[in-house]
């Protein structure tokens, strides 16, 4: 179990950027907002800072708890603060809500200043080298002029991936977890029943927050979220009421697990930043711009790596990370594997697992400071 | 290559059952119809008849054409015909459409006697159990006192199986393919969203047709019926425009895919018989009636078995067919089991395959009529 109180009780920064951003998709944004997080101190040398990237939901509060908010951890807080794997005895780390997001940086239910009234669906659409882009705006405020790692789980660890190809000279470890170098046309398939969800629920035309798209999307992530052993062993065909009602009401437990999951997220997330977070992983493909040679794509990295995956992970295979660890290998770049044992589906990442939590933590304790 | 001319025009049949049919559920259906299909001649013993059971959106056009509809061919018209595997020269081949269908036979769209309008969401949830007893009473009114051979895939193979638990005296081979002895958490899980997308429609909730929650249903079922591998090749990451256009039109072909197969089940299948098809799934578990041990529930069947699983296939994986055949053998039964190797998941069971073909065909070569 993690041990130590963690990072306590942290404090919510906002950091405004006045110089457009230029985005992939040809619209600029006119200035913008990051809200992010701080645990640890960065040192004289500045070269202690961890940068953490957070996945299609997650948001900056990465560890401990807001004064007014005292039982809301980090959705990452296992894993960083005194003595736990990102050391904030030793390490500066910084948690970033991304461009388009719903959690304070400038997203969906930002103004826009050109309208003056809340971007909604007018957002633009924004990438994985965009979000680069705004992180690197907030690393030069912070005076952080490298990165003494970049980490993340999922569509986390694409951006810090795309870290090393993006800045070379700016990262010097990029740790890669559950993550892969592109979507499967299967992984598409999913976000796009999500996107459906959401785009063909009335409210949504109707200018109202779409709660019911937004459950059957979280409904579905749920499931690509766990593994079938894991759902077998968790739920099985455990009735929720002992015997067959014959009806449409909750029969099996999984049901009422995935209702209650889908009900929850509808309560509180945004729609525009759903839509936009899925198409970001759409479009992750780095090895795309070097006619699918992911190795070349990499080529330019000067970063070390630390590629995980986990065995039950069947949304992002240890299959899709052996491939990015391959392309860095054929590079002879310098890069480490480790595939985790773990019955929790893509969601590992996420858990306290002890082999996991004891890779990253070497891994972390022979990176200089 | 599927040879000869197959079964040519066909005639659709209906058979009316005045006496009261109870269900699983405990409620009674006060006499049905049972809309179905021949292909072949019942021979002088009436021992030569094959039951084909048609799986969630299936139904009893299995093969040849209506006369009004030349194009329309049946659904396994691939193995049903004169020197095909289910051979109507020797066999006699019987479509049935399942109580609570959209194809004719009594379900959600019939007239409720009790009102005199259709029953659509008051129809009775209808298990596989009590398909077994309508089609046993179809099979009465043919005068075909023990079926040959029961067959299906996926649903249609839990009801080929659970005949010979049902009436071990009537069936002298299963023919059990793509199936499994009953769904897993995340079988269920899929199932349920699918519920949920139909059930939140609020079309559903004005008693207008649910399209909408259909196209999600049907987006979902897609991605389950096809194998990652198999996406992966006929789409892969192939862009509609050439380019990323970064919005919410199609930018993938797997999403154009999606969308039409969804469109055009939604125009047609009829909600309510979509919702009871996947309950009748969910609840299907042979075993629990004895305490979870699948070999003591088909003890009792006299059959011959032939399991038949393809290697892609990750909504009834090869893993679920084995726990029939190790059932099986455990009590010293009659079972052969063959493992396709095949790219089409789920949906290899209606697929045209050689070797899949040559497995049913040689089995059935052997069956005595």
């Amino acid at each position: 179990m993690t041990s130590g109180t963690g990072v306590g009780v942290v404090e919510p920064q906002r950091a405004r950027f006045d110089a457009p951003l230029r985005l992939r998709s040809g619209q600029t944004l006119p200035g913008f907002e990051l809200a992010y997080e701080t645990y640890g101190t960065l040192n004289a040398a500045r070269s202690n800072a961890i940068l953490v990237c957070h996945a299609l939901s997650g948001h900056q509060h990465v560890a401990g708890v807001h004064a007014d908010a005292p039982n809301n951890l980090g959705w990452w807080d296992n894993i960083v603060g005194p003595g736990r794997p990102l050391d904030t005895d030793r390490f500066f780390v910084v948690g970033v809500n991304n461009l388009g997001g719903c959690h304070g940086s400038t997203g969906p239910a930002s103004l826009n200043p050109a309208t003056d009234a809340p971007w909604g669906r007018d957002f633009p659409i924004v990438t994985v080298e965009d979000w680069i882009e705004a992180q690197a705006r907030l690393a030069d405020r912070l005076g952080v002029s490298q990165w003494a790692a970049t980490i993340g789980g999922s569509l986390g660890g694409m951006q810090a991936m795309q870290w090393t190809i993006e800045h070379p000279g700016r990262v010097r470890h990029a740790l890669v977890i559950a993550a892969a170098p592109k979507l499967s046309a299967e992984n598409i398939a999913f976000n796009e029943v999500a996107r459906q969800a959401i785009l063909s629920d009335p409210d949504y035309a109707a200018g109202k927050r779409p709660e019911r798209g937004l459950r059957l999307a979280r409904m579905l992530g749920h499931i690509t979220y766990l593994s079938d052993d894991q759902m077998a062993d968790k739920f099985g065909r455990r009735l929720r009421h002992g015997e067959y009602k014959y009806g449409f009401g909750v029969e099996f437990e999984v049901e009422s697990y995935l209702r209650h999951q889908g009900d929850k997220f509808a309560g509180w997330f945004d729609a525009d930043t759903y839509l936009r977070m899925t198409k970001a992983l759409d479009y992750y493909d780095p090895a795309a711009a070097c006619g699918g040679d992911l190795a070349a794509a990499l080529a330019k990295a000067e970063a070390k790596f630390l590629v995980v995956s986990f065995t039950t992970d069947w949304r992002f295979s240890p299959e899709r990370s052996r491939e990015i660890v391959n392309a860095l290998v054929k590079n002879h770049q310098n890069v480490a594997y480790a595939e985790i044992e773990s019955q929790h589906g893509h969601d590992s990442f996420l858990m306290e697992n002890a082999h996991y939590h004891r890779v990253v933590a070497n891994y972390l304790a022979n990176v200089k400071t």
